[in-house]
């Protein structure tokens, strides 16, 4: 069997979740909790984030239990007793789950996800849970500033080969159609998540040929309706005249040539001087296509330099996420037996109680102001952006998938202020903390200082 | 079925593989070709790299054919011929494979895995090799700059919550235990390669109960032999005096209480502070553990500055390789049908050729060069790095797993010149071109240079 498919959710987990569950197990201790997930600072260059990753997370919540297999290893672990294996082994999620429906911008503090259970179900779900949506938000909201950036033009996430591994790679792409990629190279993501796919050739293929020309025929025989000629194998320029005699060759059988391709080099003077040739040969219609180390960064840079680029593949830099290649998400007990708890760190905040955001909108219908608030706040009047889409641990809603989510981003999208989109915001969205979530929290820290 | 589990190594692939792979075999192109793994460039962070993914690759390349499946998806696309569909059901991987053993310590331009097959076969595996030797090497190389900087205490892996999804989740577990990490608290990596789990409480566990003491001795009651008590949830010199009680209590049942851990604050103040409380309660014994967003930047601060640490928990920083989230990886066509071939591209170094890396040894048994030459250079007396792993399609040589990989390494690292262990190393080892290479590499450019 592939490594891969080895894995197992239950497994897929930090050795602490599992020793807490075994103490809480021996104490009874099997009180309803709410766990709350959020990101707490936001890095410099990131206005806003996308919510992304329910559905990968919602799928693994169907599959979470523990096999014969998961159990004999925990068993071989030699710190388990075997009424503690024996629960584990019949344990279901059987709790409620709130959360921000993919596509939903979002900014730090405000839930995610919330997870209502008996404490050793929402404990036990933390480190799989958190591994999902923060490789899912990390690269749709890293994507989304390379469509802003492209004024337009398509994207295509071309990452597969440095992501971090495979789960990566399927997770890149997705992430990066569900904020407005036109599609991606990686086909596996395109059969599980009906993406479009796209991709041609490589210089290898232009060097396992004698002649540069009979690679570019060669393709152009396979696949007349679809070629894209990669040019930068040997000389740009010499390539260029060479596609524009494929182009001629198509023509006669009436076929338009769909692209070329630059992979490196100067791409602001080279896509000029291609564009030139192809269109001082009757073809400017074919599309130049700019690959290469690039990110949203590069690409401003090569558009404001008024470099000529139709469609762009994005790789390395965008399915690491480069330049915050991590997110500071939490995942954190906020009431236990319906009591609010918190933790009290120097430094870092922390919210207590299930929580709702509120959104107001401006008479623009532009994104305003939110409010952060307890779930229970009446008072409030803005969009309620959680959820509940799990009931008794079975879902029931059903959100309807990429395509949807799609939408909904670019909807939201739309209403976002225009200087949140910039490459390095000057500002924070305003997000305002309710009072009666502001009065629980004061309350709850002064009756926790006085008793630790 | 969990989206993971549908995971196919014949679709983790680019487009352009297969489209690539139908003109070939439109042309009736099927010529012996090699190709070579290397990395071009070296992120100013890193002396050197450690060869890993051999096994993964090889896991993957044992289970690479077209399920009905992935056939139905591919004419799905509306691109591929009947008969083109049929050879790639049939096609299983001939070739050989020849590669650095993992644990190997090796620079740019080193080969890390070279294939020589049929064409089509070599080209297709190009996107998921690249992905699986990325990922490892990657987080091999930053792990092994934690564990210089620790000095003999002990790592642990962290990282599963922020790695970018599960396969990386797993494979930084491994490639981190491969260069000496004490082991990981990932399950999963715990269960597929038998390293060693660690781990015990969170921040929730201690805010469940009422009170801190409730929930330190919950554990030690549940974990006598393994107790390791969290102390910053709250206060962490009050916790401490709680450990002392903890450590009391089961003293007198006969056990020593194995750890506390220090996850924020000023390490270095605080680490003081709680190794003096618990001297001076006779518990000299219990091992201090520090966590919290550590790299080796952060330890070698924290230890510079004197702080007291037994044990390390290492997390997000090293799990994403945050200083350096990918690496120049390149996989290129050197050699079809017995002729080099060489891509001409303006700023990057392109070798020809199937090659051997020869190693030479000063008189104290350090690394002094290496030779980077043709694979059939017989002039060299170095030590050769790369070892036939697979013949005719099958694993020819069993290179021993993780533990040998481990001990490899090791041994490599003691051989290592200490100037390349730096954390800004000032000096690049010595990598030499050989003669045959050099000249053969001339040639090449020069046929290509004047045809193309």
């Amino acid at each position: 069997m592939i490594h891969w498919h080895q894995y197992e959710p239950v497994l897929l987990t930090d050795l602490y979740e599992i020793t807490m569950a075994a103490s809480y197990f021996r104490e009874g201790k099997g009180g309803e909790a709410t766990f709350s997930l959020y990101i707490r600072d936001c890095p410099s260059v990131r206005g806003y984030f996308v919510a992304a990753g329910l559905e990968s997370f919602l799928n693994v919540l169907e599959n979470f239990r523990f096999s014969p297999e998961a159990i004999d290893y925990l068993r071989s672990l030699g710190r388990f007793s075997e009424d503690f294996l024996e629960f584990l082994r019949r344990l279901r999620f059987s709790g409620t789950v709130r959360a921000l429906p993919e596509g939903t911008i979002f900014f730090p503090y405000e839930p995610i996800i919330e997870i209502t259970a008996p404490i050793i179900e929402g404990q036990l779900l933390e480190s799989l849970l958190m591994n999902i949506f923060h490789i899912e938000i990390l690269i749709a909201s890293k994507a989304s500033r390379c469509v802003e950036v492209a004024k337009g033009r398509g994207l295509v996430d071309f990452s597969l080969r440095r992501t971090h591994g495979v789960d990566a790679a399927v997770k890149v792409a997705r992430s990066s159609y569900l904020v407005g990629f036109l599609g991606t190279s990686n086909l596996m993501a395109g059969k599980l998540y009906d993406i479009p796919v796209f991709g041609t050739m490589a210089h290898s293929f232009v060097m396992s040929f004698e002649h540069e020309m009979d690679a570019f025929m060669a393709y152009a025989k396979t696949f007349p309706e679809t070629t894209v000629l990669l040019l930068d194998t040997y000389d740009t320029i010499r390539a260029a005249h060479k596609a524009v005699e494929v182009a001629r060759w198509l023509k006669e059988r009436g076929i338009k040539l769909k692209g070329v391709r630059l992979d490196s080099g100067d791409l602001v003077e080279l896509s000029h001087q291609v564009k030139d040739i192809l269109r001082s040969h009757g073809f400017d219609d074919v599309a130049i296509m700019a690959s290469g180390s690039l990110d949203e960064y590069r690409l401003h840079e090569l558009l404001a330099s008024g470099a000529y680029i139709d469609v762009v593949g994005i790789g390395t830099k965008m399915g690491v996420s480069a330049d915050a290649p991590y997110l500071d998400l939490a995942y954190k007990l906020v009431e236990y037996e319906g009591k609010p708890v918190l933790k009290l760190s120097p430094g870092k905040r922390s919210l207590v109680s299930p929580k709702q955001v509120f959104r107001y909108y401006d008479k623009n219908g532009l994104m305003d102001y939110d409010v952060l608030t307890t779930s229970w706040d009446s008072s409030e009047r803005g969009e309620p952006l959680l959820i509940e889409v799990v009931r008794g641990g079975r879902i029931v809603r059903d959100l309807g998938g990429l395509k949807v989510a799609r939408r909904y981003f670019q909807e939201q999208y739309s209403r976002l202020p225009e200087d949140l989109k910039e490459l390095e915001p000057t500002r924070s969205y305003n997000v305002v903390i309710g009072r009666p979530l502001l009065e629980l929290e004061e309350r709850t820290a002064q009756a926790k200082r006085s008793q630790s």
